[in-house]
């Protein structure tokens, strides 16, 4: 079967990232994507993980200590627009549009913020990096992000980066997708 | 570094395909893709190949001989349209639409009879099986023609098939994007 976009996802990251790296999950929520990342880089490596509401830091860190990874692990409450702070390098962001889920509804990413988060971020991505998007856009203001998110990835310039969009057309209910862009 | 979408293609179908399977390149053109398949299914498979251009089923015909693949490919210069009439499930079904490399760019595959032939794959195609359908579409006709291929695959029922859009979003020159149709 077709693997679904976050298989896709972490299958283009697990491909790309070694132990002891440094990554960046842009966009904490329940910290699933924090999880993943703290064991695909290991004890050696460093993951920030960014979250503007306290109740995703404090059940992320729960679940890292829980499951013995907290300590390689920076849980920043703060918007992921800081990722442009970070000193150096990193190979790999993972960023989840929308809201959190189980969370407040009314409280979701938006537009702006996710544009200057994105373009902070692949100037922090090292050659070969990667960037996975998910896009989650049945929130009221998801069509908005949506289509600015897109306008800047098409923007992008082919010589620096290869944006994928993988997308399942045929489905109801305004389906996530994940756009992928590729340093070179 | 990410696939070209001609690689992803023939991983997809690549991982679903077994040898002594029959399978169909609708679009026969120079032959890639009919070979790519003969080799891939082996003596004991069948492949079945499509063109309206004398030239190509000449071409291809040669190309396989050379390659001692020939006798389990069947060459038919005839419209992919009549995929319909094969007569068992099919395991893979390759797509190229545009124009003959090489040859004469005023003949290209046209909107009405690709979409008949896509319908008439999608009804051959065994459980599980895959249709690949590389979207060349910069030539004069190509943009009605992708424009109804995308309609048709975005109103598939998704309980039937799986429709996969994976394209790169940020290249110049109407750069050729993959749909991939996955029975269930």
């Amino acid at each position: 079967m077709l693997p679904n976009v976050l298989e896709v996802a972490r299958r283009l990251i697990r491909e790309r990232i070694a132990e002891g790296e440094t990554v960046v999950d842009a966009t904490m929520g329940n910290g699933n994507d924090t999880l993943f990342l703290a064991q695909l880089v290991g004890a050696g490596g460093r993951v920030i993980a960014y979250d503007i509401q306290p109740e995703a830091v404090e059940k992320t860190s729960a679940r890292l200590e829980r499951e013995g990874v907290r300590e390689w692990v920076e849980l920043r409450l703060a918007s992921h627009e800081e990722i442009g702070k970070i000193e150096e390098p990193v190979g790999a962001i993972m960023f989840n549009l929308g809201y959190l889920p189980g969370g407040d509804k009314t409280v979701t990413t938006t537009a702006e913020s996710t544009i200057r988060a994105i373009q902070a971020g692949l100037a922090r991505l090292r050659p070969e990096g990667i960037m996975t998007i998910m896009v989650y856009w049945g929130h009221p203001a998801g069509v908005k992000e949506k289509d600015a998110v897109e306008a800047l990835c098409e923007s992008l310039d082919q010589s620096q980066v290869l944006v994928l969009k993988y997308q399942y057309v045929n489905q109801q209910n305004q389906a996530p997708f994940l756009l992928a862009i590729e340093r070179r």
